[in-house]
């Protein structure tokens, strides 16, 4: 049974003209049917949301029942992160191009709106990845990503020697700049241009990249959803390696240190219009068909 | 709770003298504990297999409780199919080398029996993959694949275009040599020549990985276990293309013939000794670790 | 200084409607001009071209100073092989959508032509290969290559153990589906579908691309313009291997034969427009720039 | 013409154990030969170099007539830059493990300088690469390079968007992680863990390897070895990119910054025994031939 939403959240760079314009008509939009729309804009700001109840970036998700995130896929990314631990879905409003995230073109948001509003929609799960970085000195974490955890030496032009194991069994040794976890969503982020493969969002599986591995056979690797990866840092530390979800630092680690990424209980919802298709998503972010390589000898006629 | 065997079979070239030795070994052991041991060797080949029941290859899985592969991966994977309709586990034995699915190599393969007769062993399941033509002048297969299913242009020097669905949704029109479909157990087969991940066995999950394809974005793809692939070939294919299951030529496709791929119903028990280690055996076939390469500027210091 | 042209020949399909729409355009501008046009037409064939002089395909070089070809770029890759061996140079004239080789699109062609006629063009001389079959009871070739050599696996299927050496020098011994050596100019068409480099023309370099290699560190190899290099299948080789020049079949190898590549001394001289760009050329078949994958959390903003 | 050499200089981390041992035995050998030897050690320093003349790093190129380079590739590299504006040639001797560079190991090496003091040895000229960094406010370089220039996004988590031209040229607009310019000799090294080919020295050329590009179709390219590259960060350059030569960081790019790479006048010359052989050093570094993957299904029969 779908659900019934009557407070509506507005996510995203509200004050920037590129993004003001389509969060404006929705926001007019949605007051016009009579719904109560929250927004983190305020009255002495500009430009000026009329209608709009004003509230805290932190304290949105608390007074909706529904998250509209107006912008790139790296604004829905610092959203999900906020509705994780609730039930409030989300959708993606791009600015203009389609995001892998953000799949509402702003031509056609108020049509695809009206319908998830009358429960026309699809709803898609998504798992998360939870980071924790535990050592001598400090710990931090859990922190949360929908898209990956990254390891990366700390400064460029140094290798990293570092070690992983899953699930308390070593896999490798690894030298290079660092390696990726990521999630189906994230296999079309950060890690397919590490050569990762393309993981269907239903998958129940996580993906190991490792970055510009010297190991030529250092290649990604599926693990069931459920594996837990530690991973340790074991030379060229001097300067502590990176750490983050999702783009966002979450901390150091260094020599005796360990990041552990694992399955986070929370998800994320997101409502598509019936019509969502992950393969033309697909089609048209990577180009795909358009084989204008083609013409090449009698390999091609 | 553990099976307990007392009929076991031997599968291999068991009149080669490489796979002869370990099988002669194996023989009188198992003979000697008071077991049963099944065959296809006969009283007039050489070399002789004193003691041992003689049997036709395609009964041998019907008066078995055990099937020993001795051999390579290939042998094991034509036992496979042999015992995917049964409740018949694998044992896999090399010659020499070890492979990915014979983990259990000669000198230490008596003490792994007896492990294993004693009921001390992981058992595990692998997936298959099924796979059918269906054209307008014949049918074939359905046929079973543990490693993989390869659709390939029928003669080199022809770029074959071809399409493909997922679930009655199309996914891409690609261009180039072919495509593999490939399980978990086959990830480190031809799939991985062609540039796909390494599936951990326990991943609900198959891979189709594009064979030189002419869009450089038409990246491997990871699709849930219960996927049914359709693939049509959509010119270039004046010559039909080849469709294989495991190295095995199960066909050709022309024009307006579909190859279907799916689930198999039949899974395939593989038991090892209790010390099998899946990324101990991945470092070893891959040279993981032996990082010869590094020792360049600053990068490894 | 420039050359002058005023025989000037037509290469392609000039009977199938797609060529002949150019082609024809094309013989009535230039016997306008009062310049002789040569074509392997003849007058009891359709379309007819009016004015212009039937000539058999293997003689057109012999009589003319300029040949143009109508088609896609496997139509240039055949002329070349016709004009290697003498001055001719060629001009390739795509019936649409733009090749790698022929670069000059319908809409622009008479003004680029009235150009190239006037003396204002780029020359541009392409290397080629030559390749040469060895064995105890063959000896075929030398063929010529303007773009690739390639060795591959008689039968999908089987993978094929081959050695190489360079100079002399002994390379390696490979497994997997064969290998490519490719020069500059072929750097674009199957070589890079199976992971080599683009090479700009002017590079005085061959490369060595391995076809689907068992081993992963077996990598892209370039060597220098006038490296020969050597090939020999040691096993696999029940059905002999196939070799091919620029995707046409000249011969197969098998366990006792070897193929010679080396660079050929002929050389394909291009013309161009004065405004041809390669790097341009890159851009727009391998859709560089039009950046659809970004909009991916942190990492593009 | 061989050339004589009577003044020898060590260089390397000679007061390291690991480096010490050998370079003593080395030193103490030339000695004995009645050569003088010069190394950057001093009478209080442990361990002591008996006999040998103390002098300065930055003075020893100017007193000696061959520099042997003791430690691993990053260490010739360092000694590299030193000879490179001099005709001393220089010779790599490994702590232990063979290097691409340091070719030369322990067991053999007194038995190889003793040919090379005869006049027995292959030289070998490499190609380097200037860097030169352009700004607004600040200037830097030109430096050197035997290896690589790499230009990397200053921070990890942030993609940077720049553009490429090549001798006055528009190249391409990246998205990705930087860009690495290897030389033939800097082609196994961070260029291959990027996917760039393994370019034999004796090419005059240049290659372009995105890092982590986002376009996957933005490839390796190789340009001839007289080419200008030039490379402006236009986005995501809040934080300046980080530009290195052989893994030495010169300097930051911001937005105004322009990044030259060319080739430099100044060359090194390699020392290496007569058997010296570039193809063995890949198939020993690169675990070439030790084919530990096969055995799967009948491709490996």
């Amino acid at each position: 049974m779908q659900r019934k939403f009557e407070k509506i959240g507005l996510w995203g760079r509200l004050l920037e003209r590129s993004v003001a314009e389509p969060a404006l008509q929705i926001s007019a939009h949605l007051l016009k049917k009579g719904l109560e729309v929250y927004a983190p804009v305020g009255p002495n700001r500009q430009p000026h949301y009329p209608g709009v109840t004003s509230v805290e970036p932190s304290e949105i998700v608390a007074r909706v029942d529904l998250l509209l995130a107006v912008g790139g896929d790296g604004n829905l990314l610092r959203a999900a992160k906020h509705v994780a631990r609730t039930k409030v879905p989300l959708v993606g409003i791009n600015r203009g191009r389609l995001g892998f995230l953000t799949d509402i073109s702003p031509d056609e948001m108020l049509g695809a709106l009206d319908a998830i509003l009358a429960g026309d929609y699809l709803a898609e799960e998504r798992q998360m990845l939870e980071a924790r970085i535990s050592g001598a000195e400090h710990e931090s974490g859990p922190m949360l990503a929908l898209n990956d955890v990254v390891l990366q030496r700390g400064e460029p032009g140094h290798t990293m020697d570092f070690v992983t194991e899953v699930d308390g069994s070593f896999v490798n040794s690894h030298a290079g700049d660092g390696l990726i976890v990521a999630t189906a969503t994230g296999s079309t982020a950060y890690a397919l241009s590490c050569g990762g493969p393309i993981i269907q969002p239903n998958v129940d599986a996580f993906v190991m990249v490792p970055i510009a591995p010297h190991t030529l056979s250092d290649r990604p690797l599926l693990l069931k959803g459920s594996s837990r990866i530690e991973a340790r840092v074991v030379s060229g530390a001097d300067i502590p390696a990176y750490v983050a979800c999702d783009g966002e630092e979450i901390g150091r680690v260094g020599y005796k240190d360990k990041l552990h990424i694992g399955p986070a209980r929370e998800t994320v919802t997101l409502l598509h219009p019936r019509d969502y298709n992950y393969f033309e998503l697909l089609r048209s972010k990577l180009n795909w068909g358009r084989n204008n390589r083609s013409g090449h000898g009698k390999r091609s006629p």
